[in-house]
């Protein structure tokens, strides 16, 4: 479903001001002083009006063509009949950057309610309430009730944040530091207009060529990660999720919701096709550096960079180091650049050129050429007698690979540099940090786009022969049965309903044997001393089922124990926020204490469950790189396939394979949790 | 013992430039400019002197008072005969900037030992080479051959870099965003000054409030940390270290050694005193914050915010919350703030003002008086109506509690806020990071303080006894009876020299029993099938030892097996950098894969050790935040300082216990691993 229309609220071909004021300390004042450069009608509205003023929103828009957006400064009470008023008269927006609505509780949730009816009986579209309001400076029009909103140049990036006071925030500083502002929106209440009809209004933005998305919480995630993906797909989208921490009382008296999963959002966010940031410095510095061109499409893309001090140079090199990576350049390259440098520098990349010389445009070329670059990085302190800028340009790469600058020196020096950048479509960045996490955003939005393509293959579906089972309790020996079904390997087994089936399963399964109680209701077993392990004698078997009878068994499961290996754990479950979600880690405290585990939305490919290793810190153990067999991490993606698809078509509504252990000779399922799809009661 | 005097290379009353020269592209050339702006005499030496200059140094320094300070724009090869002839001049320090020597390789290397030879018999102070030099803005001395430092003006940071060039990043960075510099210096290859020396010198640096030291590579890490102790103990120390990731090779190609571990060099320098930051604008933001004045000492230190938009005060919140708290206010404060600010305003710490109105400079004194507030931070967007800063100083609390302040807003806005807290003595950073990030660094430095105040106690010493044992090869068996005599618990167990003594020891010991191969030669046992778990019965036994016989075992260890519980991982060694390190983790791929490790330089404090566990990710468990029973840290913290003090003796090398086990009755060791002092072989 696409969006009603933004056009009036974003695009304004004239403005009403209900509630404005000539007292400096209002926000009614603030408003029309803001809207003074808007080269559209701004009409004013007061129910006592001064000079130029009208006395009601119905004359206001009698008074000539209809304004298309119409900005409320009464207070909350008065604000729904205001909105009223003016899709009675034709407005076909509304901003309310007013507090005391559904976040004040008590009346307010009244008004709110007010206001609600109001859209839906008219049809109007709302931005607020609790926002500082949006501007388009390529439009002069600001709306906001910061007054240093106007002092804004126009950019090409697009704010669209959860706070209207991070959107002041984010757009200050990409004025100052990087790329410059195409429209900025603080959402506020979100009670009409919400961030995925931003996102979706932006696909067609002529002006904007990034955009970055600031997150507090997530009333639909469906609808935000479809935004993300159809606007990501055109142009890159860098997503600030706040909550890393538990901030949630605040949060909550901030915007009257719990904070959404912070975890659960990035994956989601950055499987929809975001890039990660994690805070405002870095987000700008990402949304400059992808403001120019994105790097081409490729699943591990490569990071060329050339710097003219060692020292800043390490610092990149340092922090690029974390999640990309830095290729060493190739022969002939390396032979090429032998001939350009003095032979003391360093030249397999990073290429550490000295103080730059006559050849730096010549290297700049060469390396860019080379095929391992996909996104090229120049680092340099300022010189009064090196245009480094005019140097990167002469080597005339910038349409065959994106170039991002990084420089430090005097603050005027680096600020006309960055001028001379933006004027030249080259982002120019201060400092080796903000450089790094420039390359590293341009590094990421090309990965993001190659899962992608992979990820619009189709989704995988539960065969329904196995949906037909999935009814009623599950204790272990269903849970394992099931997994059987998808094709998911467990160990062999008897459920034994006496201690004589047990004894004849002993006899049959090759020792050592694992016995346990069985019990659906029981969901933490060993913990209740429901699990002997190690059982080979026919005396360990009594012995053993002695003891489970003791912790309250009336059945068993008897089956042989696994070899030593690594052991995993996969789950899905429905979150929420986002619906069916998929998850990956290895098991015991590297999940349960130190998180360490990997996300996805559900269902998924088995290419993008197997890329899921990539997020975990633990991944070298699972590569085999830590002495142990390397787990088989086609296997191990379509188990979590298939779980996915388990709780994506609704079979089960929650399933964990905890431990999955993957052996010298395969994965094998040890445990499972299966918690049934809630289904209606049926009364007979 | 003191470092010879630096004044004559930072406070010099005459400057020499050997190798000036009228041509722009050269050294010569770009050090006699930047030197232009030096009140006292600077003379000019080329050996075709045009006019002005001298023809050789001896006449340079015969024309007036001796210089003190020679700056070298010679080639290598020159280099270590003109600081000779400096030398013998009365030249009291040199600066060289040119690379060439010992990173070289090649003839670089026996120039670099002719300086050293030069500097061995003159004793004249060399910076260099291979740095781009220092400067001191108070003194208008700019020795350095980036033009653009001359815009530096006097500040209140010291920056003391490995590397020239971050000597520059951190320095521009400190004059545009944060509290300006003081001095600055880029050690380069560090020849003779040496960053602990110029951390000495900074101890009686009257305008240094702050210092920002930026490590590659450490040549002497006792040095080091006794530098950055001594000056810790009168000024905040800001260490930024390079290295997280593998870069070795480049790092190696820029400086010519291996670079030293990134996380035992945090660690020695944080538990010396410093204050670690992650980049050079948390660096600057860190600096900045700790310039104007430091917290109380605290173990604990509380931060309390006040911010007026709730949504950048959400993402100062999150981001403190990593590392430091947001305590609640106390009642009474909540009380008066009730009656200062509007109903709707979230008052618990943050406390959101909304829109900075009368009350602010009330608000801002209530919140500074409570008692939990060891350091405050204020967060606004700029508002021509509203002078935040003076708002600030109208609380009149600065002489109190650390206030730093966060702004955001125009460029222009923002500059002119910083410049007035200069001058008022209030830290001004731009946006929420920045600000959370300085709160962090008064907080850290704070607590800093409160383990080192505790460190002074004295050292603990191992018994002349246990020494007096530790000889020849270490098997697990005489590793436990170390940890014995050390008074770490172990399990009961005997050393059997057959099966029939093994026979003897089963039937002595509570089963279930572990039983190993006893050889000091093999230190991964359960790797060959070493090591038999789970032993209860006579037949069991059997089997265990035939197992063990096969494994190539001749002797036995027999021994009850612990209750489960917390495995941890202990261990003490020699650092080839920082001497005795002590470790502690969590067993398994806490610490082998995933890193979490804390460490420490012995010998430590038992509270210090205790403390160690605060560094831990996986700290929730030991505190039995997890289900399980809490871990003893007194008595863990106790083990720590034992091995500590093991390895400091130099009883043994290195030593390492893995697992200790944390069960309900107690901790015990389960396995040791001894490496044996180095001793001389004694020949008969």
């Amino acid at each position: 479903m696409l969006p009603r229309d933004l056009a009036p609220l974003l695009e304004p071909r004239g403005v009403v001001v209900v509630g404005a004021s000539g007292n400096p300390e209002k926000l009614g004042y603030a408003m029309a002083s803001s809207l003074e450069t808007f080269p559209g009608e701004v009409r004013l509205v007061n129910s006592r009006p001064t000079a130029g003023m009208h006395s009601s929103i119905g004359e206001a828009a009698a008074a000539g063509a209809v304004p298309d957006l119409a900005v409320m400064c009464v207070p909350a009470m008065h604000t729904a009949s205001a909105v009223r008023e003016s899709a009675e008269a034709g407005v076909g927006a509304a901003l309310v950057c007013a507090g005391g609505f559904a976040e004040a509780g008590g009346v307010g949730v009244d008004y709110a309610r007010d206001l609600d009816t109001v859209v839906a009986e008219t049809g109007i579209r709302l931005l607020g309430p609790n926002t500082s309001g949006f501007f388009v400076p390529h439009a002069s029009l600001f709306a906001s009730f910061v007054p240093g909103v106007r002092r804004l140049g126009p950019g090409s990036v697009a704010v669209v944040a959860a706070s209207g006071g991070v959107n002041h925030v984010l757009s200050f500083r990409l004025e100052s530091d990087g790329a410059g502002v195409s429209l900025g929106v603080g959402i506020g209440a979100g009670q009409d207009v919400s961030a995925p009809d931003v996102l979706h209004y932006l696909v067609g933005h002529e002006t904007t060529r990034a955009v970055i998305l600031h997150v507090e919480t997530v009333p639909d995630g469906p609808a935000l990660v479809e935004a993300v993906a159809t606007l990501a797909a055109v142009k890159p989208v860098i997503a600030l999720v706040v909550g890393r921490n538990d901030v949630s009382e605040f949060a909550r008296s901030h915007t009257g919701a719990l904070a959404t999963s912070w975890r659960t959002t990035r994956a989601a966010l950055r499987q929809a096709g975001a890039v990660l940031v994690g805070d405002e410095v870095q987000a700008v510095a990402a949304a400059t550096a992808l403001s120019a061109r994105r790097a081409r499409v490729s699943a591990r893309p490569g990071v060329a960079l050339i710097t003219a001090q060692a020292g800043p140079g390490l610092i990149i090199a340092d922090a690029l180091s974390d999640a990309n990576h830095l290729p060493e350049l190739g022969a002939d390259t390396k032979a090429v650049l032998a001939g350009l440098l003095p032979p003391l520098t360093f030249q397999a990349n990073p290429v550490d050129t000295g103080r730059p010389g006559e050849t730096f445009p010549s290297v700049v070329r060469t390396v860019a050429a080379d095929p391992v670059t996909d996104v090229l990085g120049v680092y340099a302190i300022t010189e009064p007698v090196v245009d480094i800028v005019a140097d990167v340009l002469a080597a005339g790469v910038a349409d065959d690979v994106p170039v991002v600058m990084g420089v430090d020196g005097p603050a005027s020096d680096v600020s006309s540099l960055r001028r001379s950048g933006r004027d030249t479509g080259i982002p120019v960045l201060s400092g080796p940090t903000q450089l790094a996490q420039g390359l590293a955003a341009l590094a990421d939005d090309a990965k993001s786009r190659a899962a992608s393509r992979e990820a619009s293959s189709p989704a995988p579906v539960v065969p329904l022969w196995v949906a037909s089972v999935a009814e009623g309790e599950w204790d272990e020996a269903r849970g394992k049965d099931l997994l059987d079904a998808l094709g998911i390997a467990t160990p062999p087994r008897y459920r034994c309903a006496d201690r004589e089936a047990a004894r004849r399963a002993w006899s049959t399964l090759d020792p050592p044997l694992a016995v346990k109680l069985l019990d659906a209701s029981v969901l933490h077993k060993t913990e209740i001393g429901g699990v002997v392990l190690g059982v080979r004698t026919a005396e360990d078997l009594e012995r053993a089922l002695d003891d489970l009878e003791t912790a309250g068994a009336s059945e068993f499961l008897v089956e042989s124990m696994a070899a030593p290996g690594i052991d995993l754990v996969v789950g899905a479950r429905n979150d929420t926020v986002f619906g069916p979600i998929v998850a990956m880690g290895v098991g015991g405290i590297a999940t349960e204490v130190l998180g360490d585990v990997a996300i996805r939305t559900a269902p998924l490919t088995r290419t993008a469950a197997v890329a899921m290793v990539e997020d975990l810190v633990a991944r070298e153990l699972l590569l085999g790189h830590r002495g142990s067999a390397p787990v088989d991490l086609e296997v191990l993606g379509g188990i979590v396939v298939g779980l996915g698809a388990l709780v994506a078509d609704g079979v089960v509504d929650e399933i964990e394979i905890n431990p999955l252990r993957s052996t010298a000779t395969g994965i094998v399922a040890l445990d499972a949790i299966v918690l049934p799809a809630h289904k209606e009661v049926r009364t007979t």
